[in-house]
């Protein structure tokens, strides 16, 4: 089974010991990847995006990769610093204040007046606005809470590209096919898993993330769309490190780690669920191609089906499946 | 503010070391509790029951209680078995199999035809039939689906008490008032905390418990029957005490252990709640009385308000509001 130009796009690579410790596994097997700016402080001038792909680009060394990078959404960002920047960034992403980690700076409330000229001007230059929609409330609520904010913003601005992050919910699925310029991103875990994973026997924190994993009904919704391949919907692993101490913690910091493992499991998951292969080559890279207008660097990845034991850990930081067999593995990369 | 006579319609004294380390929690303040049979093996027999007893009493030393013992429910009961245990039990508590811990050893499906012998012989016998209700279905919806099993066996044995233990839900408050034969007794967490306390923000371990903590309406629902003092609701702590190691690690085990801290806590609940004291007796020892029959050993607690800063662990078991101060606290316990 090959894949080509396999992208993320929705990607943690973090900073400083953790981005060395991490950047490789995303880099080995991706072509390129949007990266999250939620650094502490989070990414929000052209210097620190520059600064920041820098250090990515040193951090993955030989390996073949584009860091496609993002700004934190401010309100304060006026056309004249976008059209600055423009050529630096992919996207922006917006956090509402407080709803995930390192989140602190975003934005409250949801008022169109007073973002409209920031989203107008990303709209004339054409950058895709990326939101993590949950609000503040009951967490099995929020992300279905936030997809009125969703849509009224899509009303709002009908010319800008707005990619619902890591959705997790049957009522974002359905918003898909409502409004023209809303797209999603689908982590590889929220089409695995539900709460039932996360609390329903004992609590499993490496498996504790935001959007916390939700009900068999919204997986499935999930599911759908993914395995048809809905031109509307991208991959994007939301693979979110955290050191092992801060995961088995009394308080235990939300993120899955997927990075290593994700080509494999939705190979071995397209295969049980009798989907076709165009349809996860359209999942991992195409569609992405599209909604984003990007040309990826040219990668293929050969994965065979045999048997591959998740490591414990990749320095320090535990993957999904630690210790578990999965179904496919990694055989060869090529470029070119 | 006095409370007399308090007691605990389910609790968990567990065995060996840990009953050693928290039953005198409990018996300090508590003029006695009915105690869980699920211990590995479960106590089944009558001689089982009463060397439990006789550990429990030796555990607590000088301490004036009285544990309530229980039998771990199995459908080969009969009735000949049930008249030699009568007077060596309060009532028998039944586990659906695999539901929580220590419960391999339950019943599976729910054949009204099959139980009828063992249910038809506690009835006439005035056992009451405690019930762990849970379906083994999506951790949110568990106790909700269990609700048509409580009906059915509430309409099959209109004799038989039925406590539905540790309820969670507004479908269990809702059938309460629906057969006559069904009671409740209801934690003091649930009334404190939703699924947002334990996974809305950081991961919790030391606030996962089954049945999981539910919806905001949920606990609602729950306060008011309790704050109204409904005459089929007791106060059952569900206190279940494991080692920090186990409610720390990378599977974490269910149960919150509140023995220490209830009757201050539900003190001060009570007081924010502006709810009559009487009500919070009738609550913690008065109902009780009247639906099991029981006359308790006198013993009355004299709370007082004035801080009081929880411990980080009672002998390795760390309390709910461990290392957080609470407006109640424990002045005097007089006899007689």
């Amino acid at each position: 089974m090959q894949l080509t130009a396999p992208l993320d796009m929705h990607l943690h690579l973090r900073d400083g010991e953790m981005l060395q410790n991490i950047a490789k596994a995303s880099a080995q097997t991706f072509s390129g990847a949007i990266i999250m700016p939620n650094l502490v402080p989070p990414v929000s001038t052209k210097e620190e995006v520059i600064a920041y792909k820098e250090r990515i680009l040193a951090a993955i060394g030989d390996e073949k990769f584009t860091p496609y990078m993002t700004l934190f959404f401010k309100p304060s960002y006026d056309k004249a610093f976008l059209e600055s920047v423009r050529d630096d960034i992919t996207a922006i992403k917006l956090y509402p204040a407080g709803i995930t980690t390192n989140s602190e700076g975003g934005v409250s409330g949801f008022d169109v007046e007073e973002l409209r000229p920031t989203l107008e001007a990303m709209s004339e230059l054409n950058i895709p606005l990326c939101i993590h929609g949950e609000t503040n409330g009951f967490v099995m609520d929020r992300e279905a809470e936030f997809v009125s904010i969703y849509e009224r913003l899509a009303t709002a601005f009908p010319n800008l590209k707005i990619i619902m992050e890591h959705i997790t919910t049957k009522e974002s699925v359905a918003a898909l096919d409502k409004y023209e310029n809303l797209y999603a991103t689908i982590t590889l875990h929220h089409l695995l898993i539900t709460l039932d994973d996360v609390a329903g026997g004992m609590l499993k924190p490496h498996l504790f993330c935001k959007p916390i994993a939700k009900r068999p009904e919204d997986k499935e919704a999930l599911l759908k769309v993914v395995l048809e391949a809905h031109p509307k919907v991208m991959f994007g692993s939301d693979s979110a490190p955290h050191p092992r101490e801060a995961k088995e913690a009394c308080g235990c910091a939300a993120g899955v780690f997927t990075a290593p493992i994700v080509l494999q499991v939705l190979a071995e998951l397209f295969e049980n669920e009798d989907a076709p292969l165009e349809n996860l080559q359209a999942f991992i890279s195409g569609n992405a191609q599209n909604i984003y207008n990007v040309a990826p660097l040219a990668k293929t990845v050969t994965l065979e089906k045999k048997p591959f034991t998740v490591p414990s850990d990749y320095n320090g930081v535990v993957p999904m499946y630690a210790d578990e067999e999965i179904a496919y593995s990694i055989k060869e990369i090529t470029y070119g």
